[in-house]
């Protein structure tokens, strides 16, 4: 016989499943997934997972390598689950709201700079093989990951893409990955459904050992001093979004698994 | 006989009453807190009060007047119960950790800036019985509470006051309040248990009509001028913490019940 444990497992396994987006296939979703409190992992003892979070989301928690130990289960829920792709939509839907505002003269040098990786692209699929975080990063492994060019949209960033483009605004995606990935990665767009780009700018030798805030914000400049107008800015980490020129405004993506800074 | 959704309710009641800290006793308890939801608020349809209020912290939703309406029993359940509390211990103990970390040479130079309401001394009781943000703000009502000068101390800003103060950091408060609440902002910070500053500095009539960043951030300046070294800087609005100089580093305490930009 079944115990109520075993079908309380089954039932959010259920739950979790079925919030997945069929745009936005996950494989593997089978995980070594339990809710360590009735509520999805809040209330674990000695730390507030949710706190975390918050903590992390809000630039308070910086320069971490990984996500708690007793977290693990927490994130990978929320990745997994409703919440994070209604946090995405809130801040995709937010700035939507702020461009259409603008009503923009269409010059043709409005653009708006998209990182691409927990942005633009996912690569959820790797990390729910990887601990959601809670592993130790692994380049060797992540890169065979990125050159299969599989990653697919974040589904709310590729409808902020397509009505921002309807506005007359550019896109600059605007990445750390390095310039030997620029044909996955420009095949990865393309299958994921990004078609039209001003620029793709990835990184080269002369930003090596630089910082992430000086090599986006160095490019940022650049893009200014050709005459672009940055209306927006869109990433998952903070060092996306700090260092001048900012942007015009910038938003802030939900990223509870690694740290860039 | 009880109607199961009364026991739920009541139940409900017990937990928001049990989670307040008796050093931080919030009058009027007893609010019309009633979960639109099981799990206290988040499954409103049309929009997820969860996500609207990371948007808030993460500063994507910006320069809004009130909370949505929808989410005024989420709010109140959020600052009434234990989230809020565990949310704002993690940014304190975050700022703790950063600057006991620095090993600082005690020159008498270093300071720490602390906005005030919200941030030292909280307000909740007077934005408990106003609709946490879901009415209108007015600021004779709210001037008369000020004035009441009997805000309680945010417990874990106290403590993190402290605990800086035992590591040679000297205390400024920055605050929105006007010069004509001085007298009872100074009896209210002591009867809260904050009795050491280097300055209390409010905002006088030669910055009417200008932004508190810009208030904020011409204050910052001064002080380091002035040949102060500011270690940190702690606000719940983004605009205690935007403009430069920031400070070395920039902590977020929670607040989703009003914007001040």
């Amino acid at each position: 016989m079944w115990q109520p444990c075993t079908v309380l497992i089954f039932l959010a396994t259920l739950i979790v499943v079925n919030c997945q987006n069929s745009a936005f296939d996950i494989t593997n979703q089978i995980h070594l997934l339990r809710p360590k409190s009735g509520s999805g992992g809040d209330l674990i003892p000695g730390i507030s997972c949710s706190s975390w979070r918050l903590g992390v989301e809000a630039h308070n928690i910086i320069d971490w390598k990984l996500i708690p130990t007793e977290c693990e289960d927490y994130v990978g829920h929320y990745m997994l689950g409703k919440q994070y792709r209604e946090d995405s939509k809130v801040v995709a839907s937010e700035a939507f709201a702020y461009a259409n505002g603008l009503n923009l003269t269409n010059d043709g040098n409005n653009i708006w700079i998209f990182d691409i990786d927990e942005t633009t692209l996912s690569n959820l699929p790797y990390y729910a093989d990887h601990g959601f975080g809670a592993e130790l990063f692994n380049a060797t492994s992540f890169n065979e990951w990125v050159d299969r060019g599989e990653a697919p949209a974040l589904p709310e960033s590729l409808e902020l893409y397509n009505k921002l483009l309807s506005l007359g605004i550019k896109a600059v995606f605007l990445t750390g990955r390095e310039e030997d990935q620029r044909e996955v990665t420009v095949k990865n767009l393309k299958q994921a459904g990004y078609n039209n780009w001003e620029k793709l700018i990835l990184k080269d030798s002369s930003f090596s050992g630089k910082t992430a805030v000086f090599y986006k914000s160095s490019h940022r400049r650049n893009l200014e001093k050709k005459g672009y107008k940055i209306i927006g800015n869109i990433g998952d980490q903070w060092s996306d979004l700090l260092g001048t020129p900012t942007g015009n405004r910038t938003f802030k993506l939900p990223d509870p698994m690694y740290y860039i800074g």
